[in-house]
């Protein structure tokens, strides 16, 4: 083993062709790029390492010998050198063949992404959703080639040589970021920003929730680690300070992120934006921080962090990894260039050259190829244990084995949606974010994976499952989350939770207006498949003298028009009920419920199957398919077109109420369904809605009108907005007498 | 002055009636509530605190005289103690009147108010707007009687008797939450959390710019102060980390935080979800922190503080003020119930007899009256003198006193917008990103107010301004910005920037899809009436590669249906710079400019004019306004819907092009022009643009057709992407073909 030795191959190479920009990196300073070295930076960060390693923290020893456990399953390091820049090269073919993506972070990443996928995870790559397999995530998405690279020389079916060579291009399953709805093996979807680590705490969350429980004391049934590799990016976003500060507050002690500390952005060095030292935030945020100082060659260096981070079990731990963007390529290293495009025939020319490569393009070396060969056998071994630990469990608890397994497959318990609560008209009025809550209990008590909660605002959403404690550091098993103000973060850690495992259903909750803090995490639900559920309460002007700041205009439009997710507005209990059934059964689809804040009746004709259809008719004194005229409401305002439509129909007009609950839906019925809701004849259509009129246009039609709000909201008791805006019987009234 | 007698009146009170949570607090440990002390948590920070004030910092040593400057203008402490009282009360009694809103807060902050309002601030209260006055900030803007409470006292004219007792009530001045459209003394629109401190960056930002550009030797024109009041809620968004990185990269010394550490969020006790260590965070920010432990009475501790903060030139500072929540409340103080609720008259009355306060509701003493009185004078004298001295800057200096006469008025330069460049269809195709530096590199010349930049995508956004450096902790005086990969602190600092003075113009940039990341600080934008310009590139799947998680597809339509903000999409260079036109001229208005990545070529018939009309026909065939079809496109597929219209014509057809770069603006013009540009009679209408269709059926109506994508986006080669999807000249013609 020659593993500790101090100049290997790379590190001789390093000398020759990149720039230590560290005077602590055992490499030579000569140096052939003038960029500048920002010496002084670096010894403020190096000195806070020191201090660091003070009595503050409870610091394990690091001896060569710490290694030794990972090291016995590698060969001689000769051959990580090998398989590394296989990875490197791998990354640059693949770039260089498309002509476009990333090839900095691979390069510098390879030597840990090595390590993790050869001699720490445990996975198996013939069977990508093996429940107990450690997770990976790249939030660092754009350097997608490494974890192909990574996949391939794994054996994942999703990569094959093919799949390299059609990186980037349509249907292939190398698209220019990690999406796990393209990629096997992927755990989740990549590319903005900070998202990933955030996707990353949402899975150790979902780790240390089921380990707790149902491990038992002669059986760790739930055991694996997330790993995350996050660049200067993505701890630059604001949600990765969220993320990481709940990280750090639930002490997910299974968490490993390695933070690619390259200094290079995509606008040249970090040092014009980013000068911040993150090792004291870290540890302000209560994780564990090491250093690796030599990522690029370094490898025992990471093998002993990874050590060390494992033997940290109450904090998750943030490896720094100083490496150099682009290692190896003579004249592109340590730039921004060497980030986001390809490196041209020339330099990949140079860096075959300079790293010693003589192969073909996307060429892996047999030697290499059979190293990593034994991950086939040795993945369905670790599946086929953890199997017969799972049989043996069976025997001992079988109720909790069942539990676990339909949090495992996804199969929902039989007849769960008999819990739903059934209401009737003469049930007490009441706000929909109430109903909500009651139908959270309710399915709380049948569907073993539900767990969630609110960014503060738990008492003012009505998340609260009653039945249960809080999960925190030192009660991880209870269902009740707290994500504190950090709906952002939040958001995205709802999204890993749900991709940890097909049956956990994760809520969270906020006031609507604040989705757009979320936004953009929500869309990854959306794109990424995850059936999140998000349940957005004070949906409208009806919340009152909060104001404009509080008072959604446009979001009911802003999701009706984002692809894949479902915008839900219920009007009453029926109809809440209904929601939360289709947001349960949307597994593969994220549904946001908007709720209101105030009182509404249980109206009659609304029902839980009508819901599901999306947009149905709750009241009717037409024949014939026949109205005079159609009166449109969606939540809130339901109540609003009921009343016109009785006013209306004392003066002897024949109209139907129509419940537009979800466009979506209704767009997915029939085409004979939907013309006996709305037949194409009745060109007579009011709509009412408290917020923008914005696409309604297609629904009611050139001859109709659409009341709404296509302004900003006001402060003021709730009552008196909806007055001074229109949103009122009157008004519909007036509106369907202009049009039939 | 018994300015630092040991024993006050409120900390006797206190000491019968709150709760010390913290043993350095020199008040009884007696309570009367059976709430959780944490301790454990306390003695940490206790601990950094103590560490923090070792030789790491440069820590100027607090004496007792360090207040003296500005305890001359105070009088006796019991007249402060009664000032602070009467904020407390017109707060409760405000809240109570209206039962709704949040009293917490202002009981607990209303020390640091009074001092900063009438001790440490300068400003005038006849006129808020009076260019070199300090900047308030109440980032959690919920508490914001207590703003509206000082607002009062000092002497504004918007807030009279009778806006506090109109507090929450339709048309009022004294809204929900802080609204700088509504209340003039109101700085920025709070009430989203973090949202604040990100303003309060972007105005120390603009001062410290506007210093560095101005400032003479023996002139220091500009030069203020920026203080905020920040919560735990604001400490827990990313987004204020985001904005407070960049506060301390940027050294803005002459910022000022206050941390409200009550301890109380609306779930509860902070210690649920949020154990991070603040002062080490903000360390690690770089920033000076100071830890201020007794907030509720420790008046000479505030007055240190700030003198300590403003010594430290070369960073911002944090005070944290460990406070008690509703303080003087002695059955909810320190409780989640008196964050956000009407005290209720029974404590209200309790709260009134163990603070002493034997007065009516609303009622200011007469000593506390006459002692705020003199802030009226003392303000127009600060003004005037500042007027003085700008009169002999303006002889000195004559040049320099114009340019920031214009940045202190807003009036635009004469004959500005000939700088705009202009194109022929002659011109060489390029893409809308570099059209837009053209513009931004035009305008900067003229428009001494221009600054900005991107969120570390400035080489793709194109938005660099080539004349100028980067502005930098040591080059403030320089014009471009780097922001970082921190979206949404990006467009929060621009809303502080464009609010600081009338004149200033920032934008701000980064990839279209990524406004999902700074939706929230846009929709202030919009709603403050902050005239802010997104540069939004790579605005559809035209980007090809980078995959769906980068590809916009409902972004246009989420703007569209928000209310007060402009989306323009133009479709080449006379486009482009009819959108900067526009953006420029709307300084109440925000405006979003999606470009594209890819070239696109300069279509005959485009114009600024047809831009500034929002929708304009490009070319016709037809008489009589009459055409066959009106082919209707945007941005990058203009150039399709012409192509398309070529070949119709070929066969015959009349064929009307219509570019449709701003449907807000179109909605502007008189009926008159919207139907000679769309005639009802014509109903056979198609419409593509690359993003969903929502929202177009209003526009091609029931007889139309509308192009586009209503599903995510893909990882390919762009052109293989719209053939894929059906973008594309012979889906215009087969659409055309249908409806005519």
């Amino acid at each position: 083993m020659a593993s500790s030795s101090s100049l290997t191959l790379s590190q001789a190479i390093l000398s020759r062709s990149s720039i230590p920009r560290h005077a602590s990196a055992s490499t030579s300073s000569s140096s052939s790029l003038s960029l500048p070295s920002f010496s002084g930076l670096k010894s403020t960060s190096s000195s806070a390492a020191i201090r660091r390693r003070g009595p503050t923290t409870t610091r394990l020893p690091i001896r060569a010998s710490a290694a030794v456990e990972t090291l016995d399953k590698t060969t001689e390091t000769e051959l990580v050198e090998k398989s590394v820049n296989t990875i490197r090269f791998l990354s640059i073919d693949a770039v260089e063949k498309a002509n476009s993506g990333h090839p900095g972070l691979p390069m510098g990443c390879a030597p840990m992404g090595h390590i993790l996928y050869d001699e720490v995870m445990r996975y198996n790559p013939k069977n990508p959703y093996w429940f107990n397999r450690d997770r990976f995530v790249l939030s660092a998405g754009h350097g997608c080639m490494l974890q192909y690279a990574l996949l391939h020389l794994a054996g994942y079916d999703a990569v094959k040589e093919e799949d390299l060579t059609s990186f980037r291009q349509w249907g292939s399953k190398t698209p220019g970021h990690p999406e796990n709805f393209e990629t096997p093996g992927v755990e989740v979807t990549t590319g903005p920003l900070g998202q990933g680590i955030a996707n990353a705490v949402g899975l150790a969350l979902a780790e240390k929730h089921l380990a707790a429980r149902y491990n038992k004391p002669d059986s760790e049934i739930v055991d694996h680690y997330t790993y995350v590799i996050l660049g200067d990016g993505c701890q630059m976003e604001g949600i990765s300070n969220e993320a990481c500060s709940l990280a750090g507050h639930w002490g997910l002690g299974k968490l490993i992120a390695f933070y690619d500390d390259n200094h290079i952005s995509i606008d040249g060095d970090t040092e014009i934006a980013f000068t911040e030292t993150v090792d004291s935030r870290f540890e302000g945020l209560g994780w564990h921080v090491i250093w690796v100082k030599n990522g690029n060659t370094g490898y025992d260096e990471i093998r002993a962090a990874i050590n060390e981070a494992k033997a940290v079990k109450d904090k998750p731990t943030l490896i720094k990894v100083t490496t150099t963007i682009g290692f190896g390529s003579p004249n592109k290293a340590n730039s921004y260039s060497v980030h986001g495009s390809a490196l041209g025939a020339k330099e990949v020319e140079a860096t075959r050259q300079n790293l010693g490569w003589p192969y073909e393009p996307f060429h892996v070396p047999e030697d290499v190829k059979k190293h990593w060969s034994r991950h086939v056998p040795e993945g369905a071994a670790l599946e086929a244990e953890w199997n017969a630990k799972f049989a043996e469990y069976e025997k001992k608890y079988p109720e909790e084995a069942a539990e676990l397994k339909s949090i495992t497959t996804g199969e929902l318990p039989a007849g769960w949606e008999k819990a739903l609560p059934t209401y009737t008209p003469e049930s007490p009025a009441d706000a929909t974010r109430n109903l909500s809550q009651q139908n959270l209990n309710a399915l709380a008590k049948v569907l073993p994976g539900l767990l969630g909660g609110s960014a503060d605002l738990a008492s003012s959403n009505m998340t609260l499952l009653k039945m249960f404690g809080d999960f925190q550091k030192n009660t991880p098993e209870e269902r009740n989350v707290r994500f504190g103000v950090r709906e952002h973060g939040m958001g995205a850690i709802c999204n890993g939770i749900a991709l940890h495992s097909p049956g956990l259903i994760p809520y969270c909750a906020t006031f609507f207006v604040f989705t757009d803090y979320m936004r953009a995490a929500m869309r990854i639900s959306a794109l990424c498949e995850a059936g999140v559920i998000y349940v957005m309460t004070h949906d409208s002007i009806g919340l009152g003298e909060d104001g404009p700041t509080h008072q959604p205009i446009e979001h009911l439009a802003s999701f009706r028009a984002m692809p894949n997710i479902l915008m839900l507005r219920p009007a009453d209990g029926n109809e809440s009920a209904g929601a939360y059934k289709v947001a349960v059964l949307n597994r593969k689809r994220p549904s946001v419920l908007a709720l209101s804040r105030q009182k509404l009746p249980q109206l009659p004709g609304t029902s839980i199957e009508g819901v599901e259809k999306g947009g149905y008719t709750i009241s009717d004194n037409s024949s014939g398919n026949k109205p005079d005229v159609i009166l449109i409401g969606t939540g809130s305002e339901l109540e609003i077109a009921a009343k016109a439509a009785d006013e209306l129909r004392k003066e002897g007009k024949a109209v139907r109420v129509v419940s537009f609950v979800s466009w979506e839906l209704f767009d997915e019925q029939s085409d004979e369904y939907k013309e006996s809701v709305l037949p194409s004849a009745v060109t007579a259509r009011v709509s009412i809605e408290a917020g923008t009129t914005f696409g309604w246009g297609k629904i009611v039609g050139s001859k109709g009108k659409a009341i709404g709000i296509d302004r900003f909201g006001a402060s003021a008791p709730a009552g008196k907005i909806y007055k001074e805006f229109g949103i009122t019987v009157e008004a519909v009234i007036a509106a369907a007498k202009e049009v039939c």
